[in-house]
């Protein structure tokens, strides 16, 4: 099993200059404390902000992530779900800027992310 | 199995006001791309800092995921190993704040992080 | 003059958990290229979001910067003003995190803003 | 006077990929309390990362800051000085990455930050 198919995303919905995602909590986003790791929540911001990404740039070019900023506000119980809303801010040639709400199953703000992702031309291995 | 195992993170060494920890990557680190996933690289960072305060802290109180400040510097291939190397630059009562370099099995600058975390009350439900 | 001073804030109006202020800009705020100085917008996000969070907590506490966060958007003439319309995320006992977005006078969005005040005693020289 | 201009930056000097610079405190970097103004520190970060990248790519291009991230570490007093250690972490074409390091007069680190600025082509008015 990848990471990211453990993390059990269940869809990434892109939507003119938003997306909505959500991920589905099991024993695999868990802390011994019962609480959601908080390393799953960054992760799923980062990777579905990527993907957000290339759905909006042509195929030459791909989304790699550069800075990731997270802001967590409020601990969770690792149960039921977290969605991401995703706005982007800028959408430039060289950037996109994604700003991102965490909401979990409660209605509750867990985390706000910034996502900046570098659009570089394919074949070349990593960032820039 | 967890985020935490599948991360395979080999040791979390703290010394003083610093740690080094070690992860090596196999396929549950990677994207479709043969690259190292980054959001694999931030879990990490997030996590070995959290370890690292928990070590400098009393019994009564536990570090928890504030801020996360990831940049990513290079891509790095699927393969072979990242160290992380923290410096602990504020030690204050109710947070802590780390600056993290990760480094790979080239000796290769690919991610710097800084990590805040919430010094809280035990038996508390998350953040503060 | 301070820098407060020349920094030219005409208002900082708190409602609930926002606030909105506005910068009036001037010869202090360009540089050589006739560009608003994007330090000068930093700068005020900073201090307003200090000025807001002061007005929601006691007499016996006082609000200091720990985490500043800025994504510039979009550069501006150093002509007009900018707004800031802040929303605290979290309002604990010990930090506030606010969300600013800086909006200027063409309506546009130029920086969006993460500011994290440690709410402290008073009488302590600075922070925590 | 400009902001730049009452920030009192004594000189910036790049050597390779790093950077010295100093700004000395007076009335202007106060806050009422007779602390140094968060505000400033940042600002002084963000300008000189600013000037240290221009010097270090051709006359064709210029650098705008992009993200800026400060931690506060320590408060300090409204007099003396600050000296900012930058240490270029990634020089991209497209952006280039600075680690900093903000230590004052008594030889303490007072704020880490770090600044990326992209390298855009001149003409253009303002970011990307």
């Amino acid at each position: 099993m990848t990471m990211i198919e453990g993390l059990n995303i269940e869809y990434v919905h892109v939507k003119g200059n938003t997306f909505e995602a959500k991920m589905n909590l099991n024993a695999f986003h868990g802390q011994i404390v019962g609480m959601l790791n908080g390393g799953a929540t960054v992760a799923f911001g980062e990777i579905t902000a990527g993907m957000a990404s290339n759905q909006l740039i042509d195929e030459n070019h791909i989304a790699v992530g550069q800075t990731i900023i997270a802001n967590h506000l409020k601990g969770k119980k690792n149960e039921g779900y977290i969605k991401a809303y995703g706005e982007l801010l800028h959408k430039g040639r060289t950037t996109h800027v994604w700003s991102i709400r965490m909401i979990d199953d409660k209605a509750c703000l867990i985390c706000q992310m910034s996502v900046t992702n570098g659009i570089i031309m394919k074949k070349k291995d990593g960032q820039e």
